[in-house]
């Protein structure tokens, strides 16, 4: 009998922090537990090197005619600093008081255990259960999953015909109430720098003769939003997908309560664009964000310089049907038009996400051509959450970026089903991360019980 | 005789860096070389201790209705850092083309050097001239003269009846144009701090919702000027005292080059509010001029987070007759009128300087009760100076800020007499700096005939 939170336990012991190269025999202690317990439970596994750490691909073959279903997971996590202020060693996984701790407990060791639990007790009751399951679990995901776009591409051989890609690597708001993710942001980030002198110039020797290069800043990035918080780039809102009405019923069940978000988040006043709540505006419209800014003297007390330069960071958050490369050429448009006479403009830009959506079916505007078994999966998953859970799931857009995701569909034309197992209080990336076990059980229920409808319909 | 270059020599080797306390000997060793050099020529010395650096005051008394004048000079020097850029040791003078090599030969101990060897000759000449002198000279000019302003107050009796102040702190734009400085600008320098969630945020999970605090003071400060260069707070020109026509006469003796300028500040377009050559806005306009900003993230590639907070620093320089007190009062008054609502701001005031302004005599808008001994003084140096360099002075306002001469302006009520003596291309607080000898030679004729011609008058 697989024992879940024994193996996730030992799976926490292996200490993969991605980032740091001094974890490397970590990372492949860790990818190999991962592979062990997949061989285990009957699957091929194969370790597809990329530039950094290797992904894992493990595969249960079957009828062509079988549904296909890829399950995601990373074996990577965060480094667990600031170490001391854990109240017990993170890669030592302990239970107190119904939840595991432990670094990666929650994101994404835990889940990802679910999924494997799930796929081992249905095989284990059903052997011939018609479904075909390839595990794709990678390694770099908290490091921005860099390589696994050229994976999917050098490998696409190696998922052919999958139908879905099924994963738990997102939240719900609380332990009663499962959501499923059906939209990301995309995102589109850039540097800005403007400078004028060939030098920090005295500010009392040359002040009052030329254009500050912070002033120059303030003024162009001042320039981008309307008083009314709107992006005031011409063009910006032109493939805004429009917001169905579905899309505000399911959020409204959540019946979150903006007070108390404004509790959370410390602030005294919202400050979104007309016909949007705080949770509309997250989820379905586009931002441009300062991110950060620099320039002149920033040390104790004053100095009074006129500085050569000043920069500043700006990413946009990209909603559906926003394409990164046109949304920044509208940007660098209209900063290269407002720039002032004189000033130089330098535009770096960074990282860009393609902004994802999946419309579950028997919506208004469910695509015609949305795949029957993605069709299938998703009322699977509808049901097997009201049986484990109670209710139905929330379908909900949110405000984040998982690049993976929007690969897996351009790369692969895949959908996902996103189903939320952490919580708020998890503690993601943080001191003291840990994992709620009661929702693990009914997570590794739900996932059984997904899998098992999606392969009989 | 007095050898003033041998002099000065000496005056270079003590090493007087008052910003660093590993130099205090040296300190010592410059103030207890000038004093001596003043008891050879007769001054009764006295080392009035502040809380960091001592004053030099020495004084030729007399009778009480000969004129008084204080001669200011500064033992002080900046630190000689980045040494490896120096030609020549920077604490052993040496001769080359003309110029004397070595940190303090410009700024300030070759001018004082020249006003000692200048008072030292005279008295040769003269021994009853009917001339009464007091050398004030501080240690703690170049960190900000913070115990200038205390030591004015606690010993005014020392000071007591002086007609006015001379000295040698300033600049000419080349060797064959004198320049008095009749004018300069003040100062008000604070930092503004806009922030408003309690954290840190991830701009995916929340961005859209809140009015980021980088934009928000992006937005605000963009509001403090207008497109055409002017300051945009009500009331900030109320107090600027009009040009006279012979201020801007003065300037267009200098025949400066606009084309030059633009190429040594290496900008392609001026930024001057309408009515104003750059020249003149550097002299007669006050600024509000953004010294440094900061805020988020601002290392290398993205980080995509709302900050908590954004800060800036500014300084506004001030034209006759503004006073710090009052413009930082509209100034704040405007921002904290225009914070959106929600956000937080925080206004740390930093230094004041007064501007300051003394208008020569025979000019039109002369005070009717300037001191006669000042108008004398002045009458004195403007034939003193067409007598050694072969024409007349310019009188004329400077963009900087010198702190002491308001301070003397406002704690005993003196008007200063500031003979420039530094050449652009001495390299005053930078490597290899130097002093040109001629020019020297010339200061202390100068020197000699104002005072000579001051006494007798």
């Amino acid at each position: 009998m697989f024992d879940p939170i024994a193996k996730l336990k030992e799976y926490v012991s292996h200490a993969s922090v991605s980032a740091d190269p001094a974890y490397a025999k970590h990372m492949t202690g860790a990818r190999e537990f991962v592979g062990g317990l997949l061989g285990e439970i009957g699957f091929a596994v194969e370790y597809v090197p990329t530039e950094l750490h290797a992904v894992i691909v493990a595969k249960r073959e079957g009828r062509p005619e079988w549904p296909h279903v890829i399950i995601y997971g990373h074996y990577d996590v965060q480094p667990a600093d600031p170490v001391e202020l854990w109240d017990s060693p993170p890669f030592e996984a302990v239970e107190r008081n119904g939840r595991l701790y432990g670094r990666g407990t929650a994101d994404n060791k835990g889940p990802l255990m679910a999924h494997i639990a799930a796929v081992a007790r249905l095989l284990e009751q059903e052997p011939d259960l018609p479904l075909r399951i390839t595990f794709v679990v990678e390694g770099e995901e908290e490091i921005g999953s860099a390589n696994f776009k050229s994976f999917l591409r050098q490998h696409r051989d190696k998922l052919a015909g999958a139908d879905f890609v099924f994963l738990s690597d997102t939240g719900i708001p609380r332990a009663d109430q499962m959501v499923i993710t059906v939209g990301l942001r995309g995102m589109a980030a850039f540097e800005v720098e403007l400078s004028n002198a060939r030098t920090d110039l005295h500010s009392g020797m040359h002040g009052g003769v030329l254009l500050n290069p912070i002033q120059a800043l303030m003024e162009l990035c001042a320039s981008l939003h309307t008083t009314d918080g709107r992006v005031n780039i011409p063009g910006f809102y032109d493939d805004v997908r429009d917001v169905e009405p579905w899309e505000r019923e399911e959020l409204k069940k959540l019946n979150l309560s903006e007070d108390e978000y404004a509790r959370f988040l410390g602030i005294s006043h919202y400050h979104v664009p007309p016909g949007y709540t705080p949770f509309e505006a997250i989820r379905f419209l586009p931002t441009l964000e300062f991110n950060g800014v620099s320039g002149g003297y920033q040390g104790e007390g004053p100095k009074t310089v006129i500085p050569t330069k000043a920069r500043v960071k700006i990413s946009c958050r990209l909603v559906p049907n926003q394409e990164p490369e046109k949304i920044k050429a509208q940007v660098f448009a209209a900063l290269r038009e407002r720039v002032p006479a004189g000033l130089k403009l330098k535009i770096t830009p960074q990282h860009d996400a393609t902004p994802y959506l999946v419309v579950p079916p028997d919506r208004s505007n469910t695509p015609a051509d949305q795949s029957p078994v993605l069709a299938k999966a998703f009322r699977a998953t509808d049901a097997a959450v009201e049986q484990v859970w109670g209710s139905k799931p929330c379908y909900l857009r949110e405000g984040g970026s998982v690049g993976l995701i929007a690969d897996l569909k351009q790369e692969l034309n895949l959908d996902a089903i996103l189903l939320g197992l952490c919580l708020p209080e998890d503690n993601l990336h943080a001191p003291n991360e840990s994992f709620d076990l009661e929702v693990m059980r009914k997570g590794i229920a739900t996932v059984e019980e997904v899998l098992r409808r999606t392969a009989h319909g």
